[in-house]
């Protein structure tokens, strides 16, 4: 495993720092980076917290940095209200100021909840995200999306806000379970599908976990590399940032329909990806092979191609996706792998076209 | 009363409009700043809805939109965490989309809350302020600033989100108690002590509230210009624009001294504004007869000019004040009425020179 660097312009401009072990330097990075900050309040998870915790504060408390850690419970359930009432009770009993800082440490639930709670205390503290698995790693922890889900839907609320720094230790990739792992790779897949074909070849060539690992800090900056440029393009999501939602809509579709626990996010885009794919098929943008290319990358990491799903998911996810407009809805096709295609029609009917394609 | 419009270039930049019954027009004015909406959600109170929100809905229905009004119980106390979860919950089963628009129809209260929740919700919809108090017309709805308050201390959490349109309706002022008028006042003084000595002696000069709602229009528009002026080069409140909180920090430790019931916000920074003008004398910096001045217009209009106060909470508003950064804080002085002097000092050096001016 080598380290790369990568500058992002979003923001006030930032580094991702991708180098195995890289947690350990978390206090000279951070130090260097947030040169007035005393404070840092770290969030993490009961997975992550126990296992890399205290590494990562140790790191920062040799730098002399003052160390609150908040644990909030593994798991999509988390990235609710209530959990980031909480946490900005924990850090005004911190007594941060407006120099201070906050680490986020985990995955996308504690990348999202953070970057929420970061961007809101005190009108906006800085912000630095240690990302710890694959889908944080190459989605969410790059793009400056914040989130918490309500109970009438995901990410429903957020902000958009940009971190300081992201450090990436790809080692840390090495405790994910199989299905975690193979989750992220599922937005990995995502990335050469709509802008990268010979990426989609270098990942269709190496479909397993081992084979991937040998080449990950490569995989990783590919990823970041992408996102960077899209989010460089369109910091607040107005435009060509949709295009990462390839596979998302149905994703949440489907997301939904298993009440979010039964489908991860990643398992939920990959079918979601191959139902764009025959969408796109069946209105003409997309070319006919490319379903199952699709299908075939993901099915040899062990992701799902299909999942059933009522038609009230569906349309419930289309209607109040973040995409949707009024009576329009910004379908994320391909024209072959590595073209991506939006194109805006009527939410009916892109409803009555999945209806028929599902055969209801 | 005239009417007066005023272009603000924070943001994507918007208009004020100041004009009798404006809210009246608050469709037609709001469909031509958001043309793409198609939902309005109104946030208001149990205090001004009744009264103004018949009026200002039927406006905005007249011109096709769908409209939700939300009423919180009037009062700083709704201005918690639980009220924007509410909020949130409300706005996602409205079904908004991001073209949609929030309308806040009241005090500072509902404005802060309002755009607190209109910057978070869907990443971000559009805001129209409408504020009905003497205090947030001149305060709260310019400057782009949300916020609610924790058990721990006020405006602790919050977004910098500029509004698309304000609405300022002077006739509104009519219904307002007198206590909640001369609140307002306090901040009104505030603009001519940092700013503008001829606007002070403008004040000065008309110390009963039929006098000063004779001119209501040159008021609320000058105070805008100089909030304006303050705010267009200091959007995100890292220089400048602290000095708006002449009188605040000290006013804030009355506020919680009081427990935010005892003295209303314009109360606490008037006597705020007395005690900054005092620590002035006593540093040096500011001329002998300042105090003396702005005691007389305060008192005149019947706000207070001195409140007692257990240094224990004048600590507490130094030390977890967002102007304050590790050991520092920035003292907003006067020099002479109408030219403000911050001044960075030890946290510690102010406390004592607080306790000592204070006998304790």
């Amino acid at each position: 495993m080598d380290a790369k660097t990568l500058h992002v312009d979003a923001g006030g401009g930032y580094d991702i720092v991708i180098e195995p072990g890289v947690l350990d330097r978390a206090g000279e990075l951070v130090k260097a980076t947030l040169p007035r900050a005393k404070k840092i309040f770290v969030l993490t998870d009961s997975n992550v917290g126990p296992v890399y915790g205290p590494r990562f504060v140790a790191s920062l408390e040799t730098r002399g940095f003052m160390v609150r850690t908040h644990v909030i419970p593994a798991g999509e359930t988390s990235k609710c209200a209530a959990s980031l009432v909480e946490i900005w009770s924990a850090m005004a009993a911190f007594g941060m100021t407006r120099t201070d800082g906050v680490a986020a440490l985990g995955g996308g639930v504690v990348g999202d909840l953070a970057g929420l709670a970061a961007s809101t205390i005190l009108r906006g503290v800085d912000l630095v995200q240690a990302p710890t698995t694959l889908l944080s790693q190459v989605d969410s922890s790059v793009g400056g999306k914040t989130a918490i889900d309500l109970p009438e839907g995901k990410n429903l609320v957020g902000t958009f806000y940009q971190p300081r720094l992201v450090l990436m230790d790809p080692e840390v990739l090495s405790t994910l379970p199989t299905d975690v792992f193979m989750s992220g790779m599922a937005e990995v897949v995502k990335y050469g599908c709509i802008w990268d074909r010979e990426f989609f070849d270098f990942l269709a060539a190496r479909p397993t976990r081992e084979a991937l690992m040998a080449y990950i800090t490569h995989i990783l900056y590919t990823c970041c590399d992408i996102k960077r440029k899209v989010v460089n393009e369109d910091e607040h999501d107005t435009g060509l940032r949709m295009i990462l939602n390839f596979g998302h809509t149905l994703g949440h579709a489907y997301e939904l329909a298993g009440d979010y626990v039964k489908w991860s996010h990643g398992q939920a885009v990959a079918a979601g990806m191959v139902t764009a794919a025959n969408l796109g098929v069946e209105l003409g943008v997309t070319a006919p092979d490319v379903p199952g290319k699709i299908k075939g990358v993901l099915a040899s990491l062990g992701l799902p191609t299909e999942i059933s799903c009522g038609f009230e998911h569906i349309e419930k996810a289309v209607g109040v996706d973040k995409k949707s407009s009024g009576d329009f809805v910004t379908l994320i096709l391909i024209e072959d792998i590595g073209k991506v295609k939006p194109l805006k029609i009527q939410k009916s009917d892109a409803l009555e076209l999945l209806s028929r394609m599902l055969g209801r």
